[in-house]
């Protein structure tokens, strides 16, 4: 049990008793004898972030070909870094990742990449959560359809050290899958009761080709096959009509938001408030950090509010209430855990804030200060499950994160 | 004079000697006896950053009345509170700013504000530079023009403390300024060498509002009112013609890009490449706290970016390398300041950023980094005229300060 005493929360000083995994009780003067008792005077309690989609491990393409011309970026930098890669540089790449998104006030994530296998001892051994996908893409040819459904098979298989990590099945988009693949990938997570995650409608390209090719729109094509439910997550969805919105709405099938990377890769900004309006549940996410480039929520949380408002037209969209919790709640929400609010019975994923740092000062509105003014410098320590993964601005091991992180990224070049 | 030893600088490890404000000597193995020896192993060396458009003191405002209405904003929470300020209280607030400014990596700014004769001191005591201006507002009433001029000779005939806290004057804007103003201040301006600044055609509206009074839109105006020249300063610009940016570019006047604020507030965005392209004197700003909300140059940079790739339709747009010279030389040039480069010769205006930040991981393209993935996380150590303004993370006297904003706030409300 720990009770954190004095935190600052929704205007009122008070303390919250920790047990186990949740939050037992929030309140003032709470004693409990055999509770670790952690002094938070001076800062405030925060749900932490959920990150909705990334490709987590792209850590060691930050900053390469920066600015090049798609073609040369792919083909000079990214692909041949690409097929180097092996399943134990995933593996202290997405420990990176997690340090970063720690660092940032990020406890959960829904991951897209190479060696999702690798990825599951780094999630365990970094505390977070995550649900990890197989991520299949099979170009439309028939051999690759059929071992990748064996590989997803071999992955569905594996057994996950904890509650905490889950498993899930991607297709990467209508434009480089099978009709069969997504069937067979939707029908094996619907099977399992997991999360069925896709890229949809990111450029106006993807919809144009999609309508060259099948005589409907994305959203309209996996509606027909059957592929929206309440499990599946479609990252960017910038690019939808009326009636793909109302098909995704009756499906209760969740959208992404990745304002930075829809607009440093300028393929559209999504109308978030009209989303919001329409009820579509809508969630955030970075993208990997090649189009980004950080895994920050709070960068996120930013360019989403002002995104929105240029899409609305309307400086009063996008209000920094309803952005903190697509970044938190809808997320948590999203991936069926009960975690996002600081609250009775809910999870313990938290992280307290320091109210003297320069970007939380004036505490007006603490909501807008996280949205619009803070940094990764705000946030001094962080919950997950109600174990502390960062005390004081301190992660154990960074140091020796950091330099497995750099020698498996030599390793490539 | 100081040796910084060890330091990454384009790709090299170098030293630096700085000789009063100045950078001596830039190379490898440099020894001086009397120089004082500091070791930035793992550190990178940058310019620091120039906020070509702020409101320094309204950091009072951050996060007040978020999202409501303009006119309720306005009526209920900025105007009771902004007719309470005393030069005191702007004093504190300048103080807290530049703060934030440093820590965020910025040492000098081009402010607009009430009681700019107040700022002095701040500006003196917290070692950066600044043009102070004097901003005239006579809303179209000659008594208030005549008080107004009164008010601008008072400000001009003060003594400033260094070279480093400099004069100028601004007027608001056309739609709050009689053309007797304009020509005035500006003439005083140019009588003394100092520069004039206003803002200009940040919204739609007006420019509307322009063409409708007087028959011309806000840049031809002040063009054919002889108010263009290499010493005026244009915040926002978002709205120019093909004309004005013509005209603009003859005078060779400085526009400033605020594209965050510009987004916040949904006025539009410059087309910051075209601007670029067409060989317009292009400098950025954060604007005030209240449409921001920092005075991150670091968030700037990266919104500046992404909003200039989404503004030509083009994600080879606004590439690093330019926007980090937007933010840092392009301003320093504008102000007649000889910094913004890390060379022989120049002001000994820099930072020292964490190489081991996860932020600056990997360090493929720092530039790139600085732009998209950093946050003040990364600054560890600022100087500006060769005097160490924060050092290790540290500014002396900072709690200090955070407690006086906090009572002068207080006295506000």
């Amino acid at each position: 049990m720990i009770i954190v005493k004095n935190v600052y929360l929704n205007g009122q000083t008070v303390d919250v008793l920790i047990k186990g995994n949740r939050f037992e009780k929030i309140g003032t003067g709470i004693k409990e004898d055999e509770a670790q008792v952690m002094d938070a005077s001076g800062k405030a309690i925060l749900p932490t972030f959920c990150n909705m989609h990334t490709h987590a491990s792209m850590m060691f393409l930050r900053g390469v070909g920066e600015d090049l011309a798609l073609f040369d970026w792919l083909q000079k930098e990214i692909w041949p870094r690409e097929a180097k890669l092996t399943p134990e540089a995933i593996y202290y790449f997405s420990k990176f990742a997690i340090l970063e998104m720690i660092r940032t006030g990020t406890t959960a994530f829904l991951d897209m990449y190479f060696y999702p296998e690798a990825s599951i001892k780094a999630v365990d051994e970094m505390g977070v959560r995550s649900v990890l996908t197989y991520c299949g893409m099979d170009n439309f040819d028939e051999a690759k359809t059929k071992k990748e459904i064996e590989n997803a098979e071999k992955f569905l298989s594996l057994k996950m050290p904890s509650q905490k990590v889950q498993k899930g099945l991607s297709c990467h988009a209508v434009y480089t899958v099978s009709e069969k693949l997504i069937k067979t990938f939707k029908q094996m997570a619907r099977d399992e009761g997991l999360l069925f995650n896709m890229h949809l409608s990111e450029t106006k390209k993807e919809v144009e080709d999609c309508l060259a090719k099948y005589g409907k729109r994305p959203g309209k094509l996996l509606s027909d096959w059957n592929v929206l439910d309440e499990k599946t997550i479609l990252a960017h969805s910038v690019h939808l009509d009326d009636e793909e919105i109302r098909l995704i709405k009756k499906a209760k099938s969740v959208v992404v938001n990745n304002p930075i990377s829809n607009l440093k890769l300028n393929s559209g900004q999504m109308p978030l408030q009209r989303y919001s309006d329409e009820g579509l549940r809508v969630t955030l996410g970075t993208d990997g950090v090649a189009s980004n480039n950080n895994l920050s929520m709070i960068d996120e949380m930013k360019v989403a509010a002002l995104s929105a408002k240029s899409k609305a037209d309307d400086c009063l969209a996008a209000k920094v209430g309803s952005i903190f919790e697509v970044a938190t709640a809808n997320g948590f929400e999203a991936l069926g855990i009960n975690a996002g609010k600081i609250k009775e019975g809910y999870l313990a994923d938290f992280m307290l804030v320091d109210l003297n740092n320069f970007a939380l000062i004036p505490c007006e509105n603490l909501i807008s200060n996280m949205v619009y003014a803070a940094d990764s410098s705000c946030i001094k320590d962080v919950f997950c499950d109600g174990k502390c993964l960062m005390k004081n601005g301190h992660i154990n091991g960074e140091e020796e994160i950091i330099r497995d992180f750099k020698r498996a990224c030599k390793e490539l070049h």
